[in-house]
C-alpha cells in the first residue's frame, strides 16, 4: 500500500513514525475518515472543514489542508481504489518534540499521515440490522472535535464486541449521546429524531448527510434530547457513519428494537442515500 | 540516545513506530515515568505496579513487566546516566494493528518503548515557587490510569504556560482534582490536606511519598475533598510528581497563596524528601 507521510508517498512499511511524535505519547492530534465511491471523494469538502476546524480548536498550525485532496485522490489512483469503494484515513498531530505538556516550540511541524485501502460496505448489517448495547460514557468533554483520544471509544466499542454487538452508544447526563464510532438517530412515528449537537457529540458528516435526505425524502425532522430511558420505545434507531453508512439498530442488550427488524423509515433512507452516493 | 523498542536496544533514530500502532491512532496505552538517582531507579516497584494495574484496567496482555527493571538499568547505564539524575519514560500500547476501535486479535503484540535520560530537579522553582491556574477539568472519567490519552492534559497544560503559570490544577465537580502532570497536596493550620483517590485522581507515587514522609515528620495528614472556592484559604499548596518532586505553588491565577512565598511544611517535606532520594 502507498500512503502519504510528511510530503513523500511511501510504502506504508517504509514509515517511520517517532517515538516522539505526540500522537503516540499524548494523544495530541485530529484524524478524519472519507469514503472513497468509485474514486469519488464523497463529501469531501465537509471532512476537511471538520478537520481544519479541528485543528484550530487545538491550534496545530502549518496543514495546507486544501492540499491533501490532491494527496487523498493521488492515494485513491496509486492503491488502484479508482474502480470501487474505498476508505481515506488522514491523521494530522502536533509533530515531533521533546516530550511535555504544553505546546512544543511554534516551529514545530505537523505530522501528517493519509493512507486510502479498498473498503466494502456491511451490506449484510444493513439490510439485517445490527445489535447495539449502552454504555456509560467515559470519554471527555470535547467529544465535538474529532481527536486521536480515543480509549474510551475503544474500551466501550470492546464492551460491545464481547456483547456479541457491533455498537455502544453512550450516554451521559441521562441522556442518549452517540455511538462509539457512529452517530445515533431514531425515529417516531415516522419523525426523525436527532439529538442536538454537543460538546458529547461530534457534528457527523453522513449524520448531516442523513438529515439533509429525509428533509427531501419528506420525513419530518426533529432535533431534541433523548433520554437514556426512551430507547426501546423509539421505532427504529439508526446508526449512521462514514464506513457503516446506514445501518438499523435492531436489538439494544437482548432487548428488541420494536419488532426486532429494519423499519421504514430507514429503508427509504438507506435508497436515498446509495442514490446519492452512487449517482454520477 | 540509546532506547529499548520492542525487544532491541536502538538508537533513538532508528525507532519506528508503524502507522497502525494503537498508540499512535487511538491512544489505547499506558506509560510510566520513573527518576534515576545516581542510577539508583527511585520506588520502581510502585511505578511498575501502577503501569501492571493499567494495562490490567486495559487488558493490554503480554509484557512481562519485571523485565522492564533490567531494560531501565540498561539504558541508565547505556546512556551513561549512573552518576547523576535521569528521568526513565515507559510506554506501552496495545500494538499494532488494522484500525478498529474493538481489541484487535489476542495475538496483537503490545509495542514496548523505554528511554532513559539525564534530568535535573527544578531546584529553582523548589525554593521560589511556581504559578499554577485553575482549569475545568475536561478529562476522560478514568484520570485513574495513567494512560497516553493526554490532550486534556496538553490543553489545560498549555493554557497555563500562556498565562505565566507551570501548572494548571483541575477542577470538577466543585472539587480540586490534581495538576495536568503533578498532583497537588495542600496544607491548613499545619496540616497536610491530601484528596482522596477517586476516579479523577490519579494514585501519584509521589504524593504517596510524600504523605509517608509526612508521617515520619510527625505532620498531620487529613483525606478529605477540597472545594475549588477553598483554594486561597490554603496556609501552602504543593504539587508533587516524579520530575517536580515538591513544588511550592505560591500564587494561582495572580492571587498569592497566604503570603506568596514557601511555606514551612514544603519545606520541611522537600527536606525529607531531599534526604531519601540521596540517602545510601
Amino acid at each position: 500500500m502507498v500512503v502519504y507521510y510528511n510530503g513523500k508517498y511511501l510504502r506504508k512499511e517504509e514509515v517511520a513514525i517517532s517515538p516522539d511524535d505526540r500522537g503516540f505519547l499524548l494523544a495530541d492530534g485530529v484524524y478524519e475518515v472519507i469514503r472513497g465511491y468509485q474514486g469519488r471523494l464523497f463529501k469531501w469538502r465537509e471532512h476537511l472543514e471538520r478537520l481544519e476546524r479541528g485543528m484550530k480548536e487545538l491550534r496545530i498550525r502549518g496543514v495546507e489542508a486544501n492540499g491533501l485532496e490532491t494527496v487523498a485522490q493521488h492515494l485513491v489512483f496509486e492503491n488502484k481504489l479508482e474502480g470501487g469503494d474505498a476508505l481515506v484515513y488522514i491523521q494530522v498531530t502536533r509533530g515531533v518534540a521533546t516530550r511535555s505538556h504544553a505546546f512544543p516550540s511554534p516551529e514545530t511541524v505537523p505530522t501528517v499521515y493519509v493512507e486510502a485501502k479498498p473498503y466494502s460496505s456491511p451490506v449484510q448489517m444493513q439490510e439485517n440490522g445490527a445489535k447495539a448495547i449502552l454504555a456509560p460514557d467515559q470519554r471527555w468533554s470535547r467529544c465535538d472535535i474529532k481527536t486521536i483520544g480515543l480509549l474510551a471509544n475503544v474500551l466501550a466499542s470492546q464492551k460491545a464486541c464481547e456483547a456479541g454487538a457491533f455498537e455502544a452508544i453512550f450516554y451521559a447526563d441521562g441522556l442518549l449521546q452517540e455511538g462509539t464510532h457512529s452517530s445515533i438517530l431514531f425515529v417516531k412515528k415516522d419523525v426523525l429524531i436527532c439529538p442536538p449537537l454537543t460538546n458529547r457529540i461530534l457534528p457527523s458528516v453522513t449524520r448531516s448527510v442523513v438529515m439533509g435526505l429525509a428533509a427531501t425524502e419528506s420525513i419530518d425532522v426533529e432535533i431534541r434530547p433523548c433520554r437514556e430511558g426512551e430507547l426501546l420505545a423509539f421505532d427504529e434507531i439508526l446508526m449512521v457513519g462514514t464506513g457503516s453508512e446506514i445501518v438499523p439498530i435492531t436489538e439494544v442488550h437482548g432487548q428488541k428494537v420494536r419488532h426486532g427488524y429494519p423499519g421504514p423509515v430507514v429503508k427509504r433512507l438507506q435508497e436515498a442515500f446509495r442514490k446519492l452516493v452512487t449517482e454520477p
